[in-house]
């Protein structure tokens, strides 16, 4: 078998990489180790910037999130008690972002991609990419049974943290950065109206707390918990009584519980690798960076490396010229690092930690207050939320 | 000996206090440790706010910095080798800092003392002030081997960091907030030109440096240096060439070096105490706070409890109604802990720390960019430096 770029991974990343490329005459094969419904059923993050939701239009993937997903054009803090709204409408002159679940992104995309009858090889084992700096890369695996080899020109690892596309490039060739956090998120979802119609991220004494939501009918609540913890100590009472101590008084009391549909802990942690290319490998989202969930950067980050590794294949396979596929890890890196530092800064600048001295804890409190309390700290804030600009290519 | 208020140290504080307080007809006597001479040889910052200014001007006070201060309407950061200015004069629609030495305006402040007859004690040793919380609070003091006692309505603790005037609070009224910083400053003053007409803050892998002056024809640069360091490690040539290594090239090729007229270590430190006010003692400026030099913040945010506190005095003698004494912790500390958070922040993005790890270290370099690409995080940089506004008083 043989195609131009063999995409590992059939998340988003890799879905929307095939679409595009698809769509710009370059043929692809995408591997995928688990079923489609397994990948659909993973909960992720559903808050999509106004850069990431262009490029879905670009891909032809956002008829349905045009009709679906929610338009929310601001956000909530709730500091010492108070809610406070960025107007990011307002604040940016009409960048906003849109509330659209991953899964439901996941389920377009897959639709497009039978639609456009490029393959996808699902439960795909022993997935392996070889001769990555050689003249002749390929992919081995074995799909029902029968070992299977896809020649190519370029593999895209689409395949996250724990894919096989990173660890395949030799020890020595990149350079890791981490952070992993003192703390969880507890994630609980359940057909309830949302406390808001806009997130709200909330600052408390006793902990970070996020009011999201999937619909107008189905809210996705988070609470800081620590490390370590497990959900089986979180009874949907026990949840909610903790959820309503940390949010503003008139917040909580209106609050709509129900029955949990779903509740699940999330470690937090910041990793990036450099580079994100050893040769015809070139690393796209979560296989090279994470992000904490604050601020939903990872989708949006990991769509954005797609949007580069689309444009410069294209360019190469256009020119003849593979030169330009060099500047990938570049390109990808500085927005990465913006949005790594912008996570990272939510993070801390939102939750408790552990054994935090006085002085912290106060500089933490000045410092949120003091973004609020400027029209241009707001609109800082702003625009790392709806997302900063993709790199020019030229 | 009787007046309405006592004023402890004769510092640029308690002289402008004197002053505000003189010229709104109310009575007061400072009481200083030290000699005049020995105040005015203290070499400190040199970068007046906006509001700083004005309120020197409404103090009358302002008519040779009005001439011999230079007004900066930019300030500039270099990173990753290359110098970027905030033009402070865009950025803030004419709000700007003018740079005029401590020295200056103590010396200043002590013409217009002298001028207006207000007595001043000098070389007053065993200050102590007495019954805070009765009804006949005062002073006592020793001036020419006589003991004093100074009746008064009223203390003002201007008497800095290490004064009595904080001490005489009893244990466990006061709340403390400290950080220490892993680093110190490396002070060098030379009668040479600036490298450039604005103050340039860098940020190198070697450490930080920030390129100050007084006037067109003497400087004043600083080298971060390890704590614990001392002066007797860094002759004039050592000092040069450190800071030539870390400036941008074309700035440490223009530079112009000469001998040192002074030179010494200070180290690096954030502190505050919560409440400002014990009985009828009011602590004023770093007798309550204390900032790292990065930003310039420390006389200017000690001017701006002088303010307030002069303000509340006021109304309290006009409408004969103390209450209004109470709101001066208040209405000092959320000014005082933003202006604390700006120092620290500031003082985070520009030093190496010792044994930062890689991710930090990233996303530090990160941080300062991201803000400095953004004219909002430009802005953001520009309001702070320039100094936030004074609180309403009502």
């Amino acid at each position: 078998m043989r195609t131009q770029v063999v995409i590992i991974g059939a998340g988003p990343s890799g879905l929307l990489l095939g679409q595009l490329l698809t769509r710009s005459g370059i043929d692809n094969v995408i591997v995928e180790r688990q079923s489609a419904d397994h990948v659909l059923s993973r909960i992720r993050a559903g808050v999509l910037e106004q850069g990431t939701v262009d490029l879905l239009h670009k891909a032809g993937v956002a008829e349905r999130l045009e009709q679906e997903g929610q338009v929310h054009e601001g956000v909530e803090f709730a500091i010492h008690g108070q809610r406070e709204r960025l107007d990011l409408n307002d604040l940016l002159g009409g960048r906003c972002v849109t509330v659209y679940g991953q899964t439901e992104v996941t389920r377009d995309l897959m639709a497009a991609r039978e639609a456009s009858g490029a393959p996808t090889l699902y439960q795909a084992s022993d997935v392996q990419p070889h001769e990555l700096k050689g003249e002749r890369p390929h992919v081995t695996c074995q799909v029902a049974g029968e070992t299977l080899r896809i020649d190519c020109d370029y593999i895209a690892g689409c395949d996250g943290f724990h894919g096989v596309s990173r660890r395949s490039i030799p020890d020595g060739v990149l350079t890791e950065y981490e952070r992993v956090y003192p703390f969880g998120w507890l994630g609980l979802l359940s057909d309830t109206p949302p406390a808001a119609d806009e997130l709200i991220y909330v600052n408390h004494p006793r902990g970070f707390a996020l009011c999201s939501m999937r619909s107008a009918t189905r809210s996705r609540y988070y609470l800081q918990v620590a490390a370590g913890d497990s959900v089986e100590n979180w009874p949907d009472e026990r949840f909610w009584a903790e959820l309503k101590a940390r949010l503003p008084a008139e917040t909580a009391a209106q609050l709509v519980t129900g029955p949990s549909l779903e509740k699940s802990i999330a470690p937090l942690r910041s990793y990036v690798v450099e580079p994100m290319q050893y040769g015809r490998l070139f690393l796209v989202g979560d296989a090279a960076h994470i992000v904490p969930p604050t601020g939903a950067k990872g989708l949006n980050l990991a769509l954005g490396d797609v949007r580069n590794l689309h444009l410069l294949l294209e360019q190469a396979y256009r020119t003849g010229d593979a030169a330009c596929l060099e500047r990938y890890s570049t390109l990808c890196l500085k927005r990465i690092w913006a949005a790594v530092r912008f996570s990272w800064w939510m993070t801390t600048a939102l939750h408790r930690f552990p054994d935090t001295d006085a002085f912290t804890q106060r500089v933490q409190d000045a410092e949120l207050q003091a973004l609020l309390d400027s029209r241009a700290g707001r609109t800082t804030i702003a625009e790392n939320y709806v997302g900063l600009p993709f790199p020019a290519l030229d």
